[in-house]
């Protein structure tokens, strides 16, 4: 008698928040005490910042999938060699978990802060998107964590609130701060010098707040023009606060 | 003898996510449990849907403090009636809360979403920070929320987003859009008419996607486009996904 196929198995992808563990939604931690996989990505030779995050939530008997990507910043990312590389990382990590869910396994694909706002989980979803069930479980997003932990209330009323990577030129991130009323500017790493500069230039370099592994015990909250450095860490992120009505 | 006076207690922002209960983060799951007096926002004669989000989650022997708000929608925002109202509002708000506070008891200010992103809460923190201890428990912002049940990538790498009130006028509306790859706009209700002309003035209107009452049972998500009345929940929102690139 021939077995029937299993049914196949659903990926979650499951927004972890800013750092803190207990940023975690409940609804996340059942995801995890209940999967039998647990995929995340990580830079080669490392554990990866999401794994960490979730040491506490781990089901012990999971079997744990790192996804590791094949390289970092060194490369420029409109270097044709770079996009090869991520795109044969993205589909090697896809043909991993699809072979999990094919053989009835759900996977939950741990992700920082929100799956779909900016998150590498986004280029599986829409590589998977068409063959299996899948569920998005949002998570607090590193923004959230930092203007929580600088207390800096960042959006009223009618304020135009935009985000903008530091990986932009410095032009178009001046124009893009002078055109809202609250800014996020994320992404620094060595991007900080330039994304400074943009501040100044659109007048706005009193109002910014430097925050570095916000919600982590790393944490750094810090006035932009109090940092003396340029020195940041890829993942932080400056906060310049709306002034919208409020009675 | 004279009794020492009780050391002051502290007051939680805590930020309660985009409305499924198993949304709240487990910091606030913690925070509600243990403390005595639980305040929240609410219309006249309401009990206020961020009181409804954590039925489950309330230790049964706590103080409930209901906020009434003075009026709603009927009055315009820029009329000195509605700011006069509003301001005595959280004036009075504020001393209610600091005498729960000044008598040693913490008080968590329950909100909707998260508390410093165009959260009432602001109004309130604005006014006790320079009094009392403060903590702010960040939370999953409605659009988070949103787009996760409409499974929309919403930003990848390079794209700015923009988040836009839909109060602002049809012109603003129509440039912010134009201004970014990816756009959220916000408190839609009688707005919606007119957030559509700017959409379509944008060349937008075929990515953009409508939901009401995400992670909810009353959950709606349609194409702007399918949707053909201009009724909508003043909660309810518009997501116009970014394209950035991709590998």
């Amino acid at each position: 008698m021939m077995q029937a196929a299993p049914l196949p198995g659903r990926l979650y992808g499951v927004g972890l928040g800013p750092g803190d563990p207990d940023l975690l939604t409940v609804k996340a931690v059942k995801v995890l005490k209940s999967a039998p996989v647990v995929a995340y990505f990580a830079k080669k030779g490392r554990r990866g910042h999401a794994r960490g995050i979730v040491d506490q939530w781990l089901c012990p008997t999971c079997l744990e999938l790192p996804l590791h990507y094949p390289l970092t910043t060194e490369r420029h990312f409109t270097d044709s060699l770079y996009v090869d590389a991520l795109r044969h990382f993205y589909e090697s990590a896809t043909a991993e978990i699809a072979g999990h869910l094919d053989a009835g396994r759900d996977v939950a694909l741990i992700c920082e802060g929100d799956p779909l706002f900016y998150g590498s989980f986004m280029h599986l979803y829409v590589r998977l998107r068409e063959r299996f069930a899948i569920e998005v479980v949002p998570g607090v997003t590193g923004m959230s964590g930092c203007w929580s932990v600088a207390q800096l209330p960042i959006a009223w009323g009618d304020d135009v609130l935009s985000v903008l990577p530091g990986t932009l030129g410095e032009l178009d991130l001046t124009r893009g701060i002078e055109a809202c009323d609250a800014a996020i500017i994320m992404k620094l790493g060595a991007n900080l010098s330039k994304v400074r500069a943009a501040i100044r230039a659109a007048g706005r370099e009193r109002d910014a707040i430097y925050v570095e592994h916000g919600t982590q015990a790393a944490e750094k909250v810090v006035r932009l023009e109090d940092k003396i450095d340029d020195l940041a860490p890829y993942f932080s992120l400056i906060l310049i606060p709306g002034e919208g009505r409020r009675p």
